[in-house]
C-alpha cells in the first residue's frame, strides 16, 4: 500500500465516516479538527440540530457496519404532513409503503461516528484549526504552529474548507459560492405538558406559504425542531419583524397551529441566530495529494435534505474506488472527481429547486394530482418510471442520472396536466403512451 | 462634501482614471499599487501587451479631457483580417464606414494614466500589497505594516483584488471564478527587414481555427503582438506540443502565412508563459464604505475586446452618479452596484460568447451572410436594428441591453438562415418583417 498515513480535516459526518472507511482498510488516519471534543459537556455544537438520514447515507454506514446502531437513534418520516393556514393537514408520503426519512440528530451521528472512528484505531486531535496545506507533500499546518505530514491529506472540512480555500488560491480553480435571499432560524417546539410529541412524530411537518415556510422535525426526547426559512429583506422578511410583536402577530396569521407548541417563540425569535444558506462548487476537487470531500467540495441548500447523504456517498463512491484501482493513485483520484463533481452538481441544482416545490408547490392542487399520476405509472411499469423525489431519496440512481431523467419526466408531466379536464379525467389516461414518451 | 479622503487600491488602468475623475471632483485621493513604478526602467509589465480601446472607454477619457492625448498613440483597427489555412486574406469591417477600434499599448496608457493623476494632485504609491481591508473604517493594512485609513476605499486591483478577497470571507457574498480550459501564450511579430509592418496595421488579424485561433494586434514601432489562445491539454493543445520541431510543423500546417514573421516562434513558445483565462463575477461590489470597480468587480475573458472599456465605463457611471448625487452616500452607491452588475455580467457572457464567434463563426459562410444581411437591416432602419458587435463596442446601450436585444436579433437571424437558397436570395428578404419581429 503506497498511501499508508492519512490526514483528515474535519471530524464531522463526512471527515469521520470517511475515517471508519479507510481505517478498515488498514490506513493510519488522523483527523484534525478546530472544534472542541463535541463529546465534552459545553462544546459548541454545529449548525442545524438535525438532518434527513435515508438511503444514500444508510448504505454507506452498512457498508462500515453500523447502519443498525445508527437507526436505533432515528425517527422514520414516511411523510411529509403539509399544514394549511386554518391548520388542516393533509400527509403526502415520500415513497411507496415502507419508505421513509430519518430525522436524525447531527450532534449524536457524530458522536457516534467519532467514537466508531476511535474504535477502528482513528487518532482524533481536536482544536486543531488548519491554516495552510502544501498540496504535493500533503502536509497540513495548523493555528498551533505544528505541521503534520501524510501520505494524503483530505479536506472534509465543510462549506467554509481550509484546504478548498487554499485551493482557490491556484490556477485554473473553479469557484462559485451563491446565496440565496432567504435565511433560516431554528425555534424550538418542548413537548407537550403530558409530555408527548406536539405534533404526529411520523412526518416532517411543512407549513409552506409560498416565498417563505416553516418546517418541523421530530427529535428522540420528543420535541419538534422547527426552523423558519424567510428572506432576510422586503416586506416578509426577518428584517421586516421588528418586535415581539411583530413575530407574535405574523405566526399567529401564517403558522396558527404552531403558534400553542412554540412557547418560546418570541424570545427565541430574537435570541436565535439568523443563518444563511450557500450552495457552494468548484473543480477540481483533487490537487497533489490532497483531495477535498462531503460539504467541502459541495455543500447544499437543504432543501432535499441531501447534504448528508451526498458527503456518505462521496465516502462509499471512494470506497468503491479504492477497492478497484487497490490503492490511492491518479487513476482513482481521476475516477474520483469525474463521476462524483457532475452528481455533487446535479444534487446542488436539485437542493435549490426543492425549495421551491416545499416552499410553494407541495400546497398545490396539479403538484397532487401529479403525484397522484406519477404514482400510477410507478405502480405500472416501477422499473421505468420513477418520480424524481424517489430517484433522489430512495434510490442508487447517480445524482446527475436522476435529475436528468427527472427534467425529462416534468416536461412531460407538463404537457399531461396541461390538459383540460384533467383533473376528473387523469384515471382514464394513456399511461402507457406516457411512459413511451419517456424513452 | 463626507467623503473627502480616498484610498484607490491598484494603480493600473481603471485604478489611475478613477483617480482622475475623483481629484477632479475635489477628493484628495492616495492609490496604493502593489508593483513597482512602471515608469521606471525593469519594471515588471502587467498582464496582455495591447488592448482594444473602443467607444466606451474613449467615452470615459474624454470626460476627464485626454481622450485626445490618448488617441495619438493607438492605431486604428476598422476590421478583423481572417487569414484561412491559404494564406487568403478576407477584411470583415467592424461596423459602419468610419468606426473603428484601436489597438494600443497597456504600459503605454497606464504610464499616461498615472502622470496624469499625479498631475491633478493624486499620490501613488507603489510597491505596497494590500494584506487587509476594514470595510466600516475604510482602511487598509498593507505588506508592511502600515495602515492607512480614509473616508471611503476603492478596490480597483484587479482580477485577484485583494478588497474582493476581504468581502469573499463576509456572510451572504457571491462569487464565482471560471476558468475556460484554454490558455493563452504571446508571441512576438517584429517589422520586417526594411522597417515596416509585417502584416496590415489597419486590422485586427485572426486566425480562426475552430477549437483555437491565433491573433496579432499591431504596435506603434510597427511589430504586432500575436496571442495563441489555445487549450491546454488535449489531442491539439500545448501540452501536446512538446518538441520546437512539433511547434514548428503545427504552426507551418496551421498559420502558414503568420510563419515567416514569428523569428523567434520555437524559442518564445517555451520561453513565455502560458496563462489561463478567468471570468470573475461578485455581488455585491459595496461593503460598508468600500466598493470594487474594474476586474476587481468583474474580470472578463478577453475575446471581445471590452475588459479595459467595461472597467473605464465604470469609472464614467460613477462619476455621472457623483454629479446626481452630489457625494458618495448609500444611494449612490445602491444605484452604482444596481446598475453595474447587470452590465457586468452581461459583458463577461459576451466576452464567453465572442470567443466561439472569433474561433470558429467568423470563418463562417452564414456568419458572413448574416453580416450582410443586418448591414442592410441597420441601412434602412439605424434606430432599429444595430448589429449586436456594434451595440457592444460603438454605442453607449446598457451591456445588459445590448445582450438582451442581442440573442433577440440573433433568434430572427437564425430562422432568416435557415431559409432554403438564402445564400443566393438574401437580397429579396422581406427587410421590414424582419425589423417588425423586433417589437
Amino acid at each position: 500500500m503506497e498511501n499508508k498515513q492519512i490526514t483528515i480535516l474535519g471530524a464531522g459526518l463526512v471527515g469521520s465516516l470517511l475515517s471508519i472507511f479507510l481505517a478498515k482498510k488498514g490506513y493510519q488516519v488522523t483527523i484534525f479538527e478546530r472544534r472542541p471534543d463535541m463529546r465534552k459537556a459545553g462544546a459548541i455544537g454545529g449548525r442545524s440540530i438535525n438532518l434527513a438520514l435515508s438511503h444514500r447515507g444508510l448504505k454507506a454506514l452498512d457498508a462500515v457496519g453500523i447502519k443498525e446502531k445508527v437507526q436505533e437513534n432515528c425517527i422514520p418520516m414516511p411523510g411529509r404532513m403539509i399544514h394549511d393556514l386554518e391548520g388542516r393537514l393533509d400527509f403526502q408520503p415520500y415513497g411507496k409503503e415502507g419508505q421513509f426519512i430519518n430525522s436524525v440528530s447531527r450532534g449524536g451521528l457524530n458522536e457516534l461516528l467519532v467514537n466508531e472512528a476511535e474504535n477502528q484505531g482513528v487518532k482524533v486531535e481536536f482544536e486543531h484549526r488548519c491554516t495552510d496545506v502544501d498540496f504535493e507533500s500533503a502536509s497540513a499546518t495548523f493555528d498551533n504552529g505544528s505541521t503534520v505530514k501524510a501520505d494524503f491529506l483530505f479536506g472534509a472540512d465543510g462549506a467554509f474548507s481550509a484546504l478548498r480555500s487554499a485551493m482557490q488560491k491556484t490556477d485554473r480553480f473553479n469557484y462559485s459560492q451563491d446565496y440565496i435571499t432567504a435565511g433560516y432560524k431554528e425555534l424550538s417546539m418542548p413537548p407537550t405538558a403530558d409530555g408527548d410529541f406536539a405534533l404526529d412524530p411520523g412526518a416532517l411537518h411543512i407549513w409552506p406559504r409560498g416565498e417563505y415556510m416553516l418546517i418541523a422535525l421530530p427529535n428522540l426526547d420528543k420535541s419538534f425542531t422547527c426552523t423558519l426559512f424567510f428572506p432576510f429583506e422586503g416586506p416578509i422578511s426577518f428584517e421586516a419583524l421588528k418586535t415581539e410583536s411583530d413575530v407574535t402577530a405574523f405566526f399567529h396569521n401564517k403558522f396558527r397551529d404552531a403558534v400553542p407548541h412554540l412557547t418560546h417563540l418570541e424570545k427565541e425569535f430574537f435570541e436565535n441566530p439568523t443563518s444563511s444558506l450557500v450552495t457552494v462548487r468548484c473543480d477540481p476537487w483533487v490537487k497533489g495529494n490532497t483531495a477535498l470531500i462531503g460539504d467541502a467540495a459541495h455543500a447544499l441548500v437543504p432543501f432535499y435534505g441531501q447534504g448528508m447523504n451526498a458527503g456518505f456517498e462521496d465516502c462509499f463512491v471512494f470506497n468503491q474506488l479504492l477497492e478497484k484501482h487497490g490503492q490511492i493513485n491518479d487513476s482513482l483520484l481521476t475516477e474520483y472527481q469525474s463521476l462524483r463533481i457532475p452528481d455533487a452538481n446535479a444534487i446542488a441544482d436539485l437542493a435549490l429547486y426543492n425549495f421551491i416545490e416545499m416552499r410553494d408547490k407541495v400546497a398545490d392542487e396539479k403538484f397532487i394530482l401529479q403525484k397522484k399520476i406519477e404514482k400510477k405509472l410507478n405502480q405500472l411499469h416501477p422499473d421505468k418510471w420513477v418520480p424524481l423525489y424517489s430517484m433522489t431519496t430512495f434510490s442508487d440512481f447517480r445524482y446527475s442520472e436522476a435529475w436528468a431523467l427527472g427534467r425529462k419526466q416534468q416536461a412531460i408531466m407538463d404537457k399531461v396536466l396541461d390538459q383540460s379536464g384533467i383533473e376528473e379525467n387523469w384515471e382514464n389516461l394513456d399511461f402507457e403512451g406516457i411512459i413511451h414518451e419517456l424513452n
